[in-house]
């Protein structure tokens, strides 16, 4: 199975995509992208994106950019990620992009930008960085 | 306004509050605890609950514990949260707790443990560090 | 070898920890604590002692600890660590607390308190929190 | 004062950077370089440079990094920082390069990259992302 298959079977079993609205806008090697709009029901008390959000499509960005690296037939598993948030997610749309620094058989390091999208306003609002762990499945 | 109602109100503001099923457990001064059930439709894709999902327990259970720290009329927003995963979030119900390590005018430091029940089985499947900046809105 | 030689030893071939005059202070299965003097040669620019010093007291603990849960014959390697840096370390002597969370064969997670003691006062200058991966030497 | 004096200013009064060896490689805005041999008297058990040191270059460049974008006057401390090791620190001579991501009033957040030289191979070591407190000395 190819790894964008591997990658879009594993994101449609994740119920939380669904119930964020997030799709998978790019697959390449060493990089993915999520994007999810910032429905109503995913606000903070200022009506921002929440943080989770952010961090949501942070971690899965990372993993899937992750499991791009490992072996055939590897899930992968977020052992760690660390956020800093820069700014409000205030807008439209969040896209967040993983990228693997460093590919491993134990362990990929990766790291995440995560942009939100007002009209034509485009805003870094989180940076990750952290560890992905791939698995082989029993 | 007590902390206690600057702190339920708050969380009320927050739609992704409900469409994760949380609530407060707990609110004593300098920590929070907050509560969710692994909902269908917050799971990744091995039927877990989702790195988010604990992240955002995590977050939100620490933003508040600084909240109860932070002076009168502030509110507070996450700078930075680091999160380790431990275990799968396998079972009915997550429960994070967010404590104050140390308080300040400008940055409260906080950690945050996240433990997951499965019938009588309890397990810390994540923990926290990191930075909540509490802003006093204009 | 008991762990505490294997301790031992391999704390005596790390330079650093000549250099920086560090020493260790207990060892008991999941817990390490090593002590240092604020050295003249190991100060920021005001004279209190470097985050690199913490940082270095706080990753060692924090090996050494897991080394504690370790397999026989296995050494220990930093894979990450995240630090908050609380307060300068003022004083005469740091002492590190590296505590294991969760061991495991493949990752063992950490957390590392440092305080600084001034004449009698005890301040928490630094929290962390990391994952160390134990190696077997070829 | 040109923030390229302040930063060589600061730089001379850290005792730490001469016990390690280090010197300023490059200054320009939102960048920083430092440089440093990895000195008999600075390596961990098995040779290779000390994680402490990795950590103490990606420190100092990234918060010099930051202070490059500060207000005149404003001396900075780090406040907290995340480090992922990717590789052992073998070679002649580290560089870490702190990058600036988003500058601020209270808080700028910054990355740092650390490389190896071994001869005439270069090698990424360490990432490492965080957050530097810009502070008015009283």
């Amino acid at each position: 199975m190819s790894v964008d298959t591997r990658i879009r079977d594993s994101f449609a079993a994740q119920t939380m995509m669904d119930t964020i609205g997030a799709q998978i806008e790019e697959i390449t090697p060493g990089l993915v992208r999520i994007a999810a709009p910032i429905l109503p029901g995913v606000r903070q008390q200022q009506g921002f994106g929440h943080a989770g959000l952010s961090f949501t499509l942070a971690d899965t960005a990372a993993g899937y950019a992750a499991l791009t690296r490992a072996p055939e037939g590897a899930d992968v598993l977020t052992s760690e990620l660390k956020i800093n948030l820069l700014a409000p997610a205030r807008g439209d749309r969040l896209i967040a992009t993983g990228r693997v620094v460093k590919p491993g058989r134990r362990l990929v390091i990766v790291t995440a930008e995560v942009h939100a999208y007002d009209g034509d306003t485009e805003t870094l609002i989180a940076i990750a960085q952290g560890t992905i762990v791939p698995v082989i499945p029993a």
